[in-house]
């Protein structure tokens, strides 16, 4: 039974409560919050303590692992805490949006043996994670293309996108880490980036962008697309397609149900796609979970590491400096 | 080179005509209708001779094989004629409403040696015969259920429903026939029947059906299910499934374009089926004359004969009997 | 907070039992099987008391509920009891297989005022649902047929067949009811049905039958067709087709993940569907109890009650009087 | 009626020839090849004609118009002779692959009024097309992304390649074609193009790519990806997709049949898709053939016409630019 402070309880923080809630390997003991009121919230549906200070969760002797899920400018200094305090460490996506406080946490860490999980949840998808199965197990042959298209369904206000860090370090960043991990040994070398505002008022005020493309090459040579925007009004899009020698794996788009409509104007019409990750990868958010108590309690390295969080950060970063450049550059991760 | 009288040059008579000029293998000589004005339409279009009569047409010393896409009471008339001339025969499907005229015909025609073809163009269809091809090859194992869903776009007139004698052996009679196809040497044994008039005003007004459902039993044992109905506002609906031991084969209806369209309302949707028979099976059509062509050339056997024709009618009229008897019922073939 | 008694722990108790404890608004509250170690599994499992008799669960003061989810054989006498405990009921399929011991129930029944709810999963399918929705909507204006095709994996073994009261009352009497759940106020009048044993031992050794199809007719003249059969290599088959003056709908098959695979044989190739019930219907499992549990809390009707458990048995039993008389046979509710 | 002078029987002369036969309003007239033996094959098959040179061909007085089918290198020398000669013009793509050479032939071709059309048949395959009328009737609102995928089923040989003039005027440039088709007003402005060998032993041997992908933007800022392969097992694949503010259509890939197969492994496997471009855009040929010969008998501009030719080629360009400079590069269509 793995015990776990929670820091943040805010949307994302509510849904991981009630998954730690309901697996039976695992017990919410407290809960820190900001905001007291969102704390309570969470107390209150799933029985755990309220801590008054982030010392107060973290240092909790009861507690083995620290789910962090608060505001990213916290992470950092939570993952440290945690890591001093001996707990296991499972830290939503990004770390930070700042490679130089990455870099300096990185080697901090060094000195702590604590397992670190970075949420990045598209990895534990039912059919991302089958299509990459099935790349492993040469069911395409030699890997030749990838093609990722990710689009959200609505651009976020203000407020988001000033905390966000930019497109490509909040929304495609994921997309460069399930590029990451599909290609598996074979890292990424350069990349190529465009981007716009093509209709957000809010990506507008912020100096943001709502589309973007990407090609990316891997050291065996690889090619690599993805597409992003930021709204969809079909549904969150999450398509991945991998190419090669053998074939194709594509892992499509999900509905909430498998009703077909056949009318005057069309046939075959299934409904829009689930509205966004918290529906479309609900079940992805619960086995990341899952895996995650299991590595702790079998002594196996986390499948998604710190490292893991860097390397995606590196990646936007190139892809800014190319969207400047207008050039092709060259990703550094030493 | 294979020279066509054609006896008909309605809507159904004009397409066999455009097929039979665009076949390198084959030329229209001369062409024979009621209406003088259809018939010089089409000797107008593609160059051949007008018939005065009937006679004119099939007996004609160029001429070695007469089309018969005529009106259905003309149907046995001119497949006598042209058999008594020595003629091959293509005849469009039904031989005749009557049963008893249809045995009349078959004992006459067993003095003569001409091949003869009845134009049941569902066989001819790639995915339809492709289906079939499976089966023989064995991809699904012993098979066990036919399940074929055949819907019209719209019911038609008042004076077409006079003259089709009756849902089951105007429409039907088609599914019927491809069930026997789908089962080759396994003869349909007996045939339950349910039908009533849904929607359709010239269907009641005729006193006929517009929806319909049929469960056959073959000697082997397998189930077959049949439903028709005379109006599907999506396109012509024309779905055939084989399930075994091994697996399920489905042949899906068609569409124009392999467009599909996504909105705030729906996902994957394709346009509406191809709206009716000419449509979808234009190049069935074109498959159909071109093999029946090949089977004179190296005299070999039509691949649906006058017992195909009168088979398929005798179900349709044990179909009648179980609708009236509300019984299952034997079917007799001899 | 519901408090559940659960009587039986077998495979079906045991799902039901983790629904019961995941469910924040119930609690598991004692559990009783003939099988000591049985409910011992499921009291360690989940934290519940174990029940030396059925009555010592049944009769617990601190239980709101019941959940039936024992042999067939006892349904109705847990039924009788818990409602003169006065306990709401939730039962599984079926509630008894001889219809005049449900009768019997029913009179007996009448003098007590307990929630009963029969457990036909299917209705509570989200995709099913969606159906029904869209249907009650008038999205496909008047309904015109319904076709069901219903197909488990694998045949059972002997022991399970034995028990189960042939496969028109064990498997069809599923279609039924979702037929009945599909036309709503519109009774299912006569039907006909068919059937053999195409390829199961354990179905000639039990003298049951593999392989079915009915037709039924309805008040208003919809026509229903049923499939089923006892294997289907390519996963649990559960297709339901609606279809009407504006349109069609369809609730197709599912898949455990929305991979598709494109080698030099196929494209567009799915994975094998959901393995069996327990898989295909899981959510459908959880929203049905969570539906019971909100009809009890808010005094409202339960969504499937006695007589729909009643009537879907009336329809198997005129289905076995129609395969032994080969005729149309009425159905009579009274 | 218009009458073709054929320069070329070869493969795709012949396709053309047969679809010039079939068509009611328009005769093959003569045909020329260096090789009088395909002239030969084609003067029997459809009755023609045979020029001893090219001149023959194009001079004769019967001739309406010529229909270029012949290699790369003859393309302008037989435009600007049947320009001289006032004959209409359909040139099969590329015009030539030396962009000084087309841009000579523009300014030469300025003084001759004859309608001149070249052949990027895809623009008129009846999919790709509707995904276009979409766009224009404004069913995805504002268009934001344009993704082609493109893959032939294997690479060609060694003689092949080395008249191809390169992957990227060979075979991307047909998609940057369709690309310009789709974005009609709004011409592309820059490109970033990455290459690759991975697979081919001929491309390798002639020092050309086998995989290749595209970023461009357009003037209003519509971001396109292209991506290329010279080997797909599953068939010729060709997708397009456009995405908007209102949605999203794919042009999806075709198969022979619409049959579905269902195993133990796969569910909705369909075939393998056309093989390659004469099965796939077999109708698109000769749609492109029946609007051609319609625009010369109305007087009306050609669609696709020597600009379009001229343009996809300074694409191709500016992409090889690209790849060596490893910048994103402007075009420059002056």
């Amino acid at each position: 039974m793995i015990k776990f402070a929670l820091m943040g309880a805010g949307r994302i923080g509510k849904m991981h409560a009630k998954n730690i809630f309901s697996n039976s390997k695992s017990k919410l003991e407290i809960v820190y919050d900001l905001n007291p009121h969102s704390a309570k919230e969470v107390a209150n549906l799933y029985g755990c303590n309220i801590a008054n200070s982030p010392e107060e969760a973290i240092l909790n002797n009861n507690v083995d692992a620290v789910f962090i899920a608060s505001a990213t400018p916290t992470h950092i200094e939570y993952i440290l805490s945690s890591a001093k305090a001996g707990k296991a460490i499972f830290c939503e996506k990004p770390i930070d949006l700042n490679i130089n406080k990455v870099n300096q946490c990185k080697k901090e860490l060094e000195q702590y043996k604590v397992p670190i999980h970075i949420g990045f949840n598209r990895r534990f998808d039912a059919s991302h994670h089958s299509l990459k199965q099935a790349k492993v197990k040469g069911e395409i042959g030699n890997l030749e293309m990838i093609i990722i298209s990710s689009r959200d369904p609505e651009p976020p206000g203000v407020e988001y996108l000033n905390a966000a860090g930019g497109f490509f370090r909040d929304t495609a960043v994921h997309d460069f880490d399930l590029t990451r991990f599909i290609l598996g040994d074979d890292p990424i070398t350069e990349i190529s980036a465009y981007g716009g505002v093509l209709f957000s008022e809010t990506a507008k005020e912020t100096n943001d962008l709502d589309t973007a493309m990407f090609i990316m090459k891997s050291q065996l040579g690889v090619l690599c697309h993805i597409n992003n925007s930021r709204r969809a009004v079909y549904g969150y899009d999450q398509r991945v397609e991998i190419f090669g020698s053998k074939g194709m794996i594509i892992s499509d788009n999900q509905s909430p149900t498998s009703v077909k409509k056949f009318t005057n104007n069309i046939t075959n019409a299934n409904d829009p796609a689930y509205h966004f990750f918290i529906e479309r990868y609900d079940q992805a958010y619960k086995d990341q979970l899952d895996i995650f108590i299991n590595c702790i309690n079998n002594n196996k390295p986390t499948l998604t590491n710190f490292d893991d969080g860097r390397n995606a950060l590196l990646i936007a970063n190139a892809a800014y400096e190319s969207l400047e450049s207008k050039k092709s550059v060259k990703i550094d991760y030493s």
